[in-house]
């Protein structure tokens, strides 16, 4: 720690995308100890102003020298900037929280949601990764009833809102439903195909088992955070004209059959996790719940009527907050308490 | 039989509406042999004027009396009216074609997709139910299926356009989206919540087990039409701000493993569907593709990888079409190939 003031130099790499731009604006939510802040980003966001603390910082240009000084640093950039300069970050002495996935996959990164492995953070060789959004919110869920009974199995469908893939992606969804109630055509350029009032079955590429990347981190990043490289896991992943807030429709099984009441019960014990499930008063989690709030929220929680050991469940969240920015503030929060970052680190 | 020229006399009851209006639309395209025609409806409807065969037609109102010499007459009403007005049609000698859910748990009452279970017209005793559009375009996809290696299990979660709730909701969703993009409030009038850039896990009536009839429905009616009572079935219903088209993430187990390529194969074989799978060419179905077109679309076939006899499948239909005017006209069109409409029946 060689920041002064109690606080640590910070830097956010992306600071001009969607979840950069969230990364700072929860820094300051939370009153992250920030004795220093640097904006930066390989993009055409660079010289854009972003205000932190009633002050306006520039994003400069990343590079691997700007991160000499910094204690800590967020990357919320594209796979190929994180591979790049997060080994140039650590280089110099920063903890990286990395939400790409350059790093979810490799075993000695730890891939974390606080309140589900915060343990695994005391691994890290500077490099800490989030998890994809879909599977963050996810395993929120999951981990409570593996607490009750070890999950044999979890088929998941989502429902994932445009501001997953940026913020032109918004832009595009807007003025597609624009274009469609004045009667003019949709134009697609984000995405291959038409957006507004459509559905897209396609996040991220296809890979050659006919999965997409997307479906196939779900797989893989639940594994790895619950410790579970048995659990069989799988997900159909839908682009929905939503602006913020992923959905999911989620069936677990599990060695033992877990009541609905009793999984309600534990939901609300787990911290980050608020329960909305009376449905006779129309009470479930939709995208426009959870948009700007911090907590998973779940509802519709049954039995499985297709499975003796199953239950089926609602799952909604923020992607920006819990899904992206969150969880990486959340990460830096937890090393700091557990002496891994700042002046109780050995690194 | 009591027509004359070679067609038949013809009723549409629910003649305003979405459904009613696609009847009328589909029974000229398909130059369905009508003789007379006579549109009905119990609603603020009645007097509105419909074009058919270049002629127009005043919509009257519904009574018991208006069914005399009637031979054939489609529902697409609340099921009080199907249940209030079918019998009385059948009593002067109707056939009776329903779209509502009144009739289709009746054992005596055939529910019928004609690609699928055709045979089940012959039992029919002046009533054949059309199912709930969901099952429809599922059905379609699991028939090949099932002849293929018997189904043990299927797994569905929905993404449901908002016509299938009826003319007011695509109004709703369209008014919604003009306010939201205007930075005005949404106004649910139609839906418990606002669906613009939203969805609502929430279609029909919830149930005491926490599942909504909609998804009973589909548990129900895929069993009776594919007779196959011990079929397990869960079903997640959601509504989606799309104007026309259901869409359906779907898992299915089967005796003995099937091969995406010979789910493919058997797909394509089978009337009604087409398979749109080539994923690398972003090739797969969505609601805008399968919007006016009589097909039920299924891609993204592939394995489920949490499951050794599993597969998993996207399907897509036009809810109004398929999913609820044409079969129930192609329902009548069977019976007239099979002499169980018009001068053939014994009845």
């Amino acid at each position: 720690m060689r920041s002064s003031q109690g606080g640590m130099s910070v830097a956010v790499v992306g600071a001009g995308g969607a979840v950069g731009r969230k990364v700072v604006e929860i820094l300051e939510e939370r009153a992250f100890p920030v004795s220093r802040l640097r904006l930066m980003a390989t993009s055409r966001t660079a010289g854009q102003r972003v205000l932190f603390g009633g002050r306006g910082y520039t994003i400069e240009n990343a590079s691997a020298e700007a991160f000499e000084g910094v204690d800590l640093a967020f990357f919320a950039t594209p796979t190929e900037v994180s591979l790049a300069l997060a080994p140039e970050a650590v280089r110099r002495g920063a903890v990286v929280v990395d939400k790409s996935s350059a790093y979810r996959a490799d075993s000695s990164v730890p891939l974390v949601v606080p309140e589900v492995n915060a343990e695994a953070l005391y691994g890290h060789r500077g490099i800490v990764a989030s998890p994809n959004c879909s599977t963050i919110q996810m395993v929120m869920v999951l981990k409570p009833l593996n607490d009750l009974s070890p999950l044999r199995r979890v088929v998941v469908s989502t429902y994932q809102s445009v501001s997953g893939t940026g913020r032109e992606a918004v832009e595009e969804l807007r003025q597609q439903s624009s274009a469609v109630l004045d009667g003019r055509p949709a134009q697609p350029v984000v995405y291959p195909r038409p957006i507004a009032f459509n559905l897209l079955p396609h996040i991220d590429e296809f890979t050659a088992n006919g999965y997409t990347k997307e479906e196939m981190k779900m797989v893989s990043e639940t594994r790895k955070i619950l410790g579970r490289e048995d659990l069989a896991v799988s997900a159909t992943t839908v682009r929905v004209p939503v602006e913020v807030g992923h959905s999911e429709a989620v069936w677990v099984e599990t060695e033992e059959p877990i009541e609905p009441e009793a999984a309600r019960e534990a939901l609300r014990a787990m911290p980050g996790v608020v329960v909305l499930d009376d449905p006779a008063r129309s009470v479930y989690p939709t995208p426009l719940d959870a948009a700007g709030r911090d907590e998973v929220f779940v509802g519709r929680i049954r039995k499985d009527l297709s499975s003796k050991t199953g239950l089926v469940l609602w799952v909604v969240c923020d992607n920006l907050r819990k899904g992206a920015a969150l969880n990486a503030v959340q990460i830096a929060e937890a090393m700091a308490r557990c002496g891994l970052l700042g002046e109780g680190e050995g690194r």
